[in-house]
């Protein structure tokens, strides 16, 4: 059982709510997967208030009709705030600014993924980079090279950008001088690129995700490098155990629930404060997102609390985690969403639809009866 | 027989001696493709009185040794003037500047192609970025996102960068955003990428090339935006009939012997001007290698004279090219180097060892014996 009893004499600390920019909700389209219902619920388990959901689904989001079919789905079952991306596609470039008002961000796929929108030719990137409303991220899977790329893209089209899962040591040091250089880049790194390798004991098919699991000198490189980091992100991309004990598997790991337990056990450890989890899963998300606020919202973590991750953690579909077996120290104790209790001691409270579609912040933004 | 009889009383121009920033010598290594003798013949044949040598022979020219080995085959072979470039390599970043006052520029790999020397770790390239001499080009073979990415770290280290061979139409579009963005970046197209298709109706081998054959869509793009092309410059990369003739064939096509015909035929087709081909192949190219005047240097050409181009060039020793069977109007008639007849007439005169290795400007430079 992956109830946890987070007994109150324990230090307590209060986090803010928790905002994890780049999660896969799997609906509409692949439900055995994950659902908001199911997915909202992780992220509350998790102390993750408010998420952002990529668009790759099945219809993906990427025109009107979609995007209100997303917005419908995500309106019934989700337990917490949710903001969704849409995608781009070859052709889509020119339809997209009339309706970013019911979206949060712009997801570019520009590398091999679990995805049916990867886009090869750079010219309709440029499209996309002069189209999409400056005010509104652009949110770029590119790795390696494509991250180089993509944030000239961006620079020579004069609007910021956002590196989606940044894992390995070239990229670091591209987004590092970059930066350097007061260009417009932010980046997020995954629990699974700060906690796992390549060297994982894992089955090909389950140890199977984009990016990959770095090397360790890469691992290094993203801890050695934190404060470039402007978020941490799950990219909780949920496949079942079954779809994961094949060879190949599809890409993907589930997140929202190991997430903030590892991170508290970096505190612990001395590798991370809880200021840094702050600033990366609430104030940086925030700012990079033109997010609003979550009034009367918090999390409450057990920082003393030791246990073994299991096979499964108890709220996602996937039914696995590529964290079991790791021992870590701390866990969530309670969450309050907008001033009621969403989540306690391993129980969710909140109900499918009480989650809010966050107001998104655009000139000329009408408020649509989605929102 | 390739032997053109150029009659005088036909229309005769006069271009300065053409400089060729992209060739592939073959040798040290690898002289049954092509050596320092039979390349500068072609050379002369094609007009072009200076050659820039690309460092991927056997040895590969990436410390001091192999340069200077590298210096005397071309020195005892050569009968046009050359400049000879060093290759970047996963390790030699921190002893190259060191070597750079007896090479033109820096060649980095950074795609697939007939080399041992492609670099893929983005960190890699940032170090020679940041080292080579700011005053000596680096020339980056650097296709589709990698060409963004290498023009990216081009400008976060204020420097330079020139890209070889640009083929496609994002390329183009990428190169072209960044020159109005005012980003210090040049560019070179090759003859086949103007004038050949995929559809070429080539066997596999033979129409092996990277970057490969591009779409007509592609091909239209760079006559579109000839304005942005800085250089015309062969990348003549021969291999044999033999080795062509195989599945899969290496890498390249010859070209040094075909350009000038091809880009004369469309001048006098009015795709083109003989200024074009003066900015191109001269005027452009010695301002961006630094590279000194070629005194009493020039070509005449014959624009009446039409033929069709043999199954092979007299010269090379490739024994083919893949523009056979194309009709051109436009013929070499006669070079003058440094006030020496070196061409006329299907003829060259030149002995080797006449070409001289060009002064390359470095401050602090030696002069070496080698120059
Ligand atoms: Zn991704
Ligand atoms: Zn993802
Ligand atoms: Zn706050
Ligand atoms: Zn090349
Ligand atoms: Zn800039
Ligand atoms: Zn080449
Ligand atoms: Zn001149
Ligand atoms: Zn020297």
């Amino acid at each position: 059982k992956t109830h946890i009893d987070c007994v109150t004499s324990q230090s307590m600390f209060r986090l803010p709510g928790l905002i994890d920019v780049h999660v896969h909700m799997r609906e509409p389209g692949a439900v055995h997967k994950e659902d908001f219902k199911s997915g909202t619920a992780a992220a509350l388990a998790g102390g993750v208030t408010m998420v952002l959901c990529m668009p790759n689904t099945a219809p993906a989001i990427i025109d009107s009709d979609s995007l209100q079919l997303a917005h419908k789905v995500a309106k019934e079952g989700a337990r917490c705030d949710y903001g969704l991306y849409l995608g781009a596609s070859a052709t889509n470039y020119s339809t997209l600014a009339g309706i970013s008002h019911d979206a949060v961000a712009l997801k570019m796929y520009l590398n091999e993924t679990y995805t049916t929108l990867r886009l090869d030719d750079i010219s309709v990137w440029m499209k996309h980079f002069e189209n999409w409303p400056k005010n509104k991220p652009i949110v770029c899977h590119a790795e390696s090279r494509t991250c180089a790329s993509a944030i000239l893209l961006a620079h020579l089209c004069d609007r910021p950008v956002h590196i989606a899962h940044l894992a390995r040591k070239e990229e670091m040091m591209v987004v590092k001088k970059a930066k350097a250089n007061g260009l417009k880049v932010t980046c997020e790194v995954c629990p699974h690129h700060l906690f796992l390798t390549e060297d994982n004991h894992m089955s090909d098919g389950r140890s199977s995700v984009r990016p990959r699991l770095v090397t360790e000198e890469d691992r290094q490189c993203l801890w050695d490098n934190i404060d470039i980091i402007d978020c941490f992100a799950t990219d909780h991309a949920p496949h079942t155990d079954e779809e994961k004990s094949k060879n190949p598997g599809p890409f993907g790991f589930p997140g929202l629930e190991t997430m903030l337990p590892l991170l508290l056990t970096a505190v612990n450890d001395g590798r991370l404060t809880l200021a840094d989890i702050e600033a990366k899963l609430h104030t940086n998300p925030k700012k990079i997102f033109n997010l609003p606020d979550q009034p009367d919202t918090y999390v409450e973590v057990n920082m003393d609390r030791e246990w073994t991750i299991p096979y499964a953690m108890k709220y996602s579909k996937a039914g696995w985690t590529p964290f079991t077996g790791q021992k870590v120290k701390g866990c969530v104790s309670r969450v309050v969403l907008r001033g009621q209790i969403v989540y306690v001691d391993g129980e969710i409270l909140a109900e499918p639809g009480y989650g809010q579609a966050i107001a998104t912040s655009s000139a000329g933004r009408e408020e649509s009866n989605v929102a």
